[in-house]
């Protein structure tokens, strides 16, 4: 990493934490700059040491040739208006948010038009926890990041920020951004949408106490209420912006649920039965390309 | 487990070959005898030395105490009608179907009706994986079993049962079939079918290739994928034998999805924070209530 001596991580959650202890592992001598709006965030992300941790959003990034975007979708123009008042020309700056398409329009024109070099990138990695204390070296091992570069996007920017995420410990990939929230929308936003739903639905049963939804959940819903743990911001902003994706992959959704109903109410076995053994193949080529463990259980039992 | 000094176990999955495992790890003195009809399925069982395995039904139960039924739901019919012909009188069994109710009534009356004393369980515990090899020691610790008697069933020997299913690590809890099929359609069989209905979605889609699925499910799709890997027999008849509680369960389902579509297309963010904040305690409780681990990702990365 000779291009980035110094980083600045904005917005200190899982993500942001996740980079310093994975860059203070990899190579100490980067210098790490942290912010984030909230006083009490940025309290705790001193104590327990993860950056260097400014006050304010100037000296956060005064000096950085990377600047990295860790909030919410819902707060990258606020950051960006502030920022375009701020950064140095050539600084590079990327953003980590789980939407492309609404993002870069929040972004990119805004820091182009001062000299900044922006680069948009999702790194694939995540738990369901959020906040400074949730971050962890080794969060990004073998994960995939995606970079999804526009007309506009600086070619040895991009290649420098492959490097980055590479460095970090990820696969990368190029695609368009529109490709990108339609992979997204499917393997990420529509099955956390799912799993909230139906953790919803258990909440609101009369017929069925809590106690028992708690006890009896190792048969099948325990796995549903990890993804629904998922920070709640952060999924508000994704399904406001990423709209077009989600109800297409939504009602398809929709249309498949309502032919395995039918074939309940029909008791049409065959049906059910095809349906169910070719799903089986997809999770092996998952544990096949290391993305998954295939211990039974997750291993956790 | 004084009472039950031979057991029989019919259907060698994977709860059949993790209550051999475990009982040997608990008391190596109990005779096991198991049967399946399916001969590849026996011949492994016996070159894995789960117990001693009957190429017939007849000698399979011959002298046992307790007959234990493993068999797919669908299956539990047929297993009645030949063990009608052949079981001695005051033998216990039980089955550990996941729906109670049409179980209860294609085994209960045939059993009694030759002296035999049937007591309906269902031993919460299973992973993705199935047949003979799919078993381990352990399988049941922490657990919870359900045990649904009725009006007919022989109170001695449901506390036996009770005592049988504590004694491999399990709690019990008794309650009624019909209720025992609503709790289970909540806690496992919805979120098996949207599970199911999730990869089989993402299996149809054209604009995504499989690779991208693969490569980038760790964004929470691998999750489903796990739960959709599971047995598909199984789960057809465990389909085709709870639709009351199925159609019910499904129903408020869409409702919810098609509420939270509603905010999504209306970008009523208040709505979906509202929704994902509230989802969040269930998490912690099952957690705390010793039914998963609390590491994120379930500690599996």
């Amino acid at each position: 990493m000779k291009e980035f001596r110094k980083i600045s991580v904005i917005g200190l959650g899982l993500i942001a934490s996740s980079i310093c202890l994975t860059l203070r592992q990899k190579d100490p001598t980067i210098k790490l700059v942290g912010y984030d709006k909230d006083k009490v965030v940025r309290n705790r992300a001193k104590k327990i040491g993860l950056c260097k941790v400014e006050s304010n959003l100037d000296n956060a990034v005064s000096g950085s040739q990377l600047i990295i975007l860790c909030v919410p979708v819902g707060q990258m123009q606020a950051v960006t208006q502030r920022l375009k008042k701020i950064i140095e020309p050539g600084t590079t700056i990327t953003d980590v948010g789980s939407v492309k398409l609404s993002v870069i329009e929040e972004i990119e024109s805004n820091i182009e038009s001062v000299g900044g070099k922006y680069v948009p990138s999702h790194p694939i990695a995540g738990t369901e926890r959020s906040g400074p204390d949730a971050g962890y070296a080794g969060l990004f091992e073998g994960r995939w990041c995606i970079l999804t570069p526009t007309r506009k996007t600086n070619k040895k920017a991009l290649n420098s920020l492959e490097t980055f995420w590479k460095f970090l410990g990820m696969q990368t990939k190029i695609m368009t951004p529109e490709h990108h929230d339609l992979v997204l929308a499917v393997t990420s936003h529509a099955p956390h949408l799912i799993a909230y739903t139906m953790v919803g639905v258990v909440d609101d049963l009369e017929t069925v106490t809590k106690s028992e939804i708690i006890n009896y959940s190792a048969a099948g819903f325990r796995d549903f209420t990890r993804i629904a743990a998922s920070d709640p911001v952060m999924w508000r902003d994704i399904f406001l912006n990423n709209q077009d994706a989600h109800l297409e992959v939504l009602g398809r959704f929709t249309e498949e649920l309502f032919s395995l109903q039918r074939a309940i109410r029909k008791k049409d076995g065959e049906y059910l039965l095809k349906y169910f053994e070719r799903t089986r193949s997809i999770r092996k080529g998952i544990v096949a390309a290391g993305q998954d463990t295939g211990t039974p259980n997750f291993g956790r039992d």
